[in-house]
């Protein structure tokens, strides 16, 4: 039991060494699994488990049942019809950044919800088209399937229907296969349980990444805004390349088309940000895309806009479905690296948007569950020609908002969807594209409006600053695809800066109690004379082995290693002058006569004097000493005040192999120049993986290890005391040039050495 | 001072919070630099300056005017004589490896010795061609300049000279042109001093990379041994197609080369063996590769190989030099890459060679100065047809153990490399490839040893372990340029995975002093009744804060969010009974009578009163408490019987954006549901970055740091009596019923809050 004593911190005990500590707490035996335990624990099976299994592949087994009819019912079909319409408009919208006929679109938007609906754990989320993986997929697309796309003369008027026909039949091929690999990668993620991938994508990448997206889209939108005939261009630099595109032939713009997407662009706008501001005063958000959809096809039906304007209309949907189709396995190898992308960012997507609702409805979600449930539907969709799809933000923001409860609401949204493909979808022919592009655009400005994070991101911490600015600029200059990678690849990079350059410090005591402290923010420090506290503030490993050993070396003030070889050279010297006869050897040490001693070169001998008639310094001895050599005196050999080292490795959470083997010649080279070196801190795993690399041995051993600073510190002052309260200053000057070196001990075992002495 | 008492820790001082420790020991006003003074620092001029820069970029101007020549001149002769032996053999052998004419391999070990003579910091080694850089040559010449060459008809004699000789003139563009590029990124990371990129490549890696390109070596090497005609493939998998390529035509082998080759790296690895066995005994090795060319030689020559037996010889050495080249921008664009991994690996081998010799011989080499000298070397050498070179490690272990001082030594060995250059390189056109092949492969067995490696990593750092193995196949998988890339990636990644996922720990006090270890570990340890102390042993970030967050909730045994809701439920039907009038509210607070008790619901009552009839836990009331609003009774809600919770982030050395948000989630979650937060260990810089990102508020206030865990739990314990003291145990009999709640303070400042109570 512990008592608290007002507001005191009282404490008397032993000062702990990792080692004494360790004797007289005795640890309790534990069992750790090993790697093997591990995997029985996986691979056991039991009918129990299996069903829980089984169930869980299923969610609507465990939903379905519970649902009450009565009370969801209702507000189900109300979300369902309301998102449903939303679908319809985005499926149609989003087909054009895949660039494939706008009819496909709904495929998009009818087939994942099904699947989803059996095999999803999220109640709220609306599966189907997303504008950034659209775009993804149209990237794609543009790339594998543009065939002779570039040549200018393609989309000119004397091509035939039939090669324009079979050009869009690939490109919907493309976009299926791509849509089918990315659904089979992520129902593998799925199955192997690794969803977890997606916590690489953090909030600032995906923040810098779907702002550069956004970008992206409003760039390929322009196109049908202006109906220009834009050729495909290929990452990197596409976007640029399609804005010179646009701009080189700006003056061929239909102005009808642009006139009705910017008006309609303006009124979208508008109404979203009523609706945003009193969001609280209406009962349900304004349908203002679909109204503007139904104006804008009336309005073009009614004044034949196609044929007056010559503006591009949606024109002959399909109706009905087609039959399925088999992906093709050339466009699977040309475009795995894409898929993955598309894979994740639509996982990451939807798996957030879910966890929105799931953290405010309170129920669970399962990320690998999710994962295989979008990767069925995107293989389902892919199969049927759809293309990959997830979550957008909007349209689940619907679902939920006008009451879905359950997937039920999105299974009748498909449903809807599914009536305008089979009977009504005809009625949407004289719609512009450029209606649908304006209608894509109004979506953006959210995105867009991420432009601010950066300020924020600054202000807080330039490494996410860092981040998005770079996710951004890869995006919008390499592509998504390969922009994702890269900006994964560089925030990984960032862990290692943020570790890689610690703000190493040297500690002092601050309040002569147990706390120690950066010195130089504190005016009133005290520091043991020839004790260093230097403190590591991160994990060390073979990145920042090198910084670390720099900073060390700032702190103490001199390269330890320098010392030493000083030492060894003037150990050199003394085994010359004893060959000469200089010195001589006694049973208790070494004598130099001072009649040896003036044989020697005058002038050097004078510096050795200097140098060693320094009684305070017993412990930093010239020199390594090997005991069948001898006496020195021709050398200057630098100073050294340093007794001790204490290494605060408090904060260094692991140490790799380099950082090891650099952490133990730091120890030597200290160690071998008489600095005791002790390191505190660490728990008790940190020495047992040092002790299983075998990181010790003669030099350095297990006992440098203390529970605190204030444990080692405590420590060296009292060895300190110890060995001055040997010395004897009164020998010191009758012995002067007694040169003695008490052997005890030797290096083997620091901890009850008694002290080297050197007197003159 | 502090003074040590025997062997006994003892301290007292009053508990610090970071706050009350901050009021009492002022900070030292300290200036930090700013961006902009490192900035000015760096670009601030003055004449020394800019003489010690002038001075560094040659360091030649040092250390030439200093050149003792009684003393190093004849070691430096003969040092320089071996040296520029082995070079030549080098260069020629390695020339095989860039799929180029030997004689231009005499090149690139002539003309980067030159230029680094002038400008390199390093006294010891011998640049020039290294076998690993060869092979990356290599590999971009078979893929750029392969034109024609896979198809097989290339290599039958019906071909022209013409065009075989116009094929190899284009791989010596190549060659030269990638040799240019990485000069000028090597020259360009110097200037921009960024030459510290190389400390990415760990020791593990590298050992990896070596091993693989040892096997690239290796079989590359065997068509010169079998004397077969490989077509060139390209990465990835090109070492498995050569070896097919290989094995499809093994009986075509020349068997007259294969024994030659065979023979020969027989001898030269026994001699090699007796080298290193006895290499305190002889004193030089034995220059095994110099005798068995001169040997190989004089009989290729005298038996007339070539005819005889159709051998490949080494044929036609173009006497002197030929004309510069330009490099080909073209080459440039295509081989960007890898150019780049060139560049990096060429410094990181000499760089590291230079440490080994820079340290054994105590003198200061600059990494930057290096890469400037590697980079100017590399240019020159491209310029005059030569290739990529750095060091190798054999070739410099001659240069230094035959006695070189300086890099006068190596200017004499390329004077040696010069000779045969210019006149007696005839001599050697008799001599087989195969013979050359085999010199090769002769260098390769340290390297192919260090599949050892694996055994020792494995014992001592998985992650190590992986590393190198990871490495090895990229880069036998991917080739070495790609491979090299791949492999740094995966190798950051792991400093990710490190930290990704910390052993979390909950703490306990050992031994009833200040000390808190890992309670699983130790058999008698004390909890604080209530007090959680949870430890992460890592820094905290995106790709953690979730894993943080579960085992944070796994460690308290409950979700803080599921309570706080549980409880705002409650509050919900508390409100709904005060309208019903069931609750009357008094000036000290809200009494809810016997009599309105009774007309709720009966059995919810019962569950009500047993719930809320334990005065120890008066901290956790059930409901979030909004004053407006009144009492409960119908509800069940989990106990909580945890009060405070004490992180200890000593460890964590920093938070970025994603997890102080998540961070701040999961502190407000538990002082919403009245449990009280520590943090502590944390340094000053961390709190003034969480001030400076706006983390604190009315709620999560900076006042939950302390010092330790101990001032922490004392201030807990404090609290906590102070708490219990002021309960009176007799009034809890006669108001049963009386529900109180101290509205003090509120949640504004815990620091000073007098704390809630409820009584029943």
């Amino acid at each position: 039991m512990i008592e608290a004593i007002g507001n005191q911190y009282v404490v008397a005990r032993p000062v702990y060494s990792s080692n004494t500590f360790g004797e007289e707490f005795k640890k309790a035996d534990r069992q750790h699994k090993t790697f093997l335990d591990h995997l029985k624990g996986c691979c056991s099976c039991s009918s129990q488990k299996a069903k829980k299994i089984a169930l869980s592949l299923f969610p609507i087994a465990s939903w379905l049942p519970a649902y009450k009819i009565k009370e969801w019912l209702l507000s189900d079909i109300v979300s369902g019809i309301s998102t449903g319409l939303v679908a319809v408009l985005q499926g149609l919208a989003f087909a054009l950044l895949v660039n494939i006929p706008p009819s496909y679109g709904l495929y998009a938007a009818f087939f994942p919800v099904i699947t989803y609906f059996f095999l999803g754990t999220s109640k709220h989320i609306s599966v189907g088209p997303f504008p950034v993986l659209s775009m993804m997929v149209g990237v794609v697309v543009t790339r594998v399937a543009s065939g002779g796309n570039t040549s200018p003369e393609l989309s000119s008027s004397s091509m035939e229907n039939d090669s324009l026909d079979a050009q869009e039949q690939e490109k919907i091929m493309v976009a299926a296969s791509v849509t089918v690999l990315s659904g089979i990668i992520q129902l593998l993620l799925g199955v192997l349980q690794i969803g977890f991938v997606v916590i690489y994508l953090s909030e600032s990448l995906i923040s810098g990444f779907t702002t550069a997206a956004a970008i992206h889209v409003l760039v390929s939108q322009l196109k049908f805004m202006l109906q220009l005939t834009v050729p495909a261009h290929s990452d990197p630099f596409s976007l640029f390349k399609v804005l010179e595109s646009v701009f080189t032939q700006i003056e061929k713009t239909n102005i009808a088309d642009l006139v009705t997407s910017v008006i309609i662009l303006v009124i979208v706008f508008i109404v979203k940000e009523i609706n945003q501001r009193f969001r609280n005063k209406l009962p349900v958000p304004i349908p203002i895309e679909l109204i503007m959809t139904v104006i804008a096809t009336g309005v073009s039906y009614g004044f034949n806009f196609k044929e007056t304007f010559g503006v591009a209309v949606i024109g002959n949907m399909t109706l009905g479905f087609q039959p399925p189709i088999t992906p093709s396995v050339e466009v699977f190898q040309d475009t795995i690296g894409d898929s993955f992308g598309i894979a994740i960012v639509g996982f990451a997507v939807a798996f957030s948007v879910a966890s929105v609702y799931s953290l405010k409805y309170d129920y669970p979600i399962d990320g690998n569950q999710e994962l295989i449930a979008l990767g069925i539907s995107n293989i389902f969709t892919g199969a049927f020609r759809g293309f990959a799809g997830s979550t957008a933000l909007s349209r689940s923001g619907v679902q939920e908002s006008t009451g879905g409860k359950t997937q039920v609401a999105g299974l009748l949204s498909a449903v809807i969807v599914l009536i305008v493909i089979v009977a009504i979808g005809f009625l949407l022919q004289p719609l512009q594209k450029s209606v649908l592009a304006a209608l894509a655009l109004g979506n953006l400005k959210g995105m867009l409006m991420q432009f601010a994070e950066i300020g924020r991101l600054w202000k807080k911490d330039k490494y996410d600053c860092l981040i998005w600015i770079m996710t951004f600029i890869f995006a919008i200059v390499l592509g998504l695809g390969l922009g994702l990678a890269a900006s994964v690849a560089f925030q990984l990079l960032t862990i290692v800066f943020r570790t890689q350059f610690p703000k190493c410090s040297t500690l002092a005591n601050v309040g002569r109690s147990n706390i120690y402290k950066n010195r130089k923010n504190y005016a009133d420090v005290y520091e043991p004379e020839g004790v260093k506290i230097f403190r590591c503030p991160s994990p060390i490993y073979f990145a920042n082995i090198g910084f670390f050993k720099q900073k060390l070396t700032e702190a103490v003030g001199f390269s330890p290693l320098r010392i030493l070889r000083k030492r060894n050279k003037a150990l050199k010297k003394i085994r010359k002058l004893q060959k000469r006869g200089l010195i001589q050897v006694t049973p208790k040490g070494f004598i130099c006569t001072s009649d040896g001693f003036k044989d020697s070169d005058e002038e050097l001998d004078n510096n050795q004097i200097e140098e060693l008639d320094q009684p305070i310094n017993t412990t930093d001895l010239p020199f390594e000493i090997d005991w069948n050599a001898d006496l020195p005196f021709n050398i200057t050999v630098p100073k050294v005040s340093l007794h001790s080292l204490v290494l605060d490795f408090s904060a260094v959470s692991f140490l790799d192999i380099s950082s090891m083997r650099g952490l133990k010649t730091i120890l030597q080279e200290f160690i071998r120049i008489k600095v005791d070196v002790y390191i505190v801190g660490t728990d008790d795993d940190f020495i047992d993986k040092l002790t299983r690399c075998a990181f010790f041995d003669d030099e350095v051993t297990d006992s440098i290890f203390f529970l605190t600073i204030h444990d080692a510190v405590l420590h060296i002052l009292m060895k300190k005391d110890y060995s001055t309260s040997k010395f004897n200053p009164s020998q010191e000057k009758e012995m002067k040039f007694d040169f003695t070196i008490n052997t005890n001990g030797g290096l083997r075992n620091r901890e009850c050495q008694v002290p080297v002495e050197t007197r003159f």
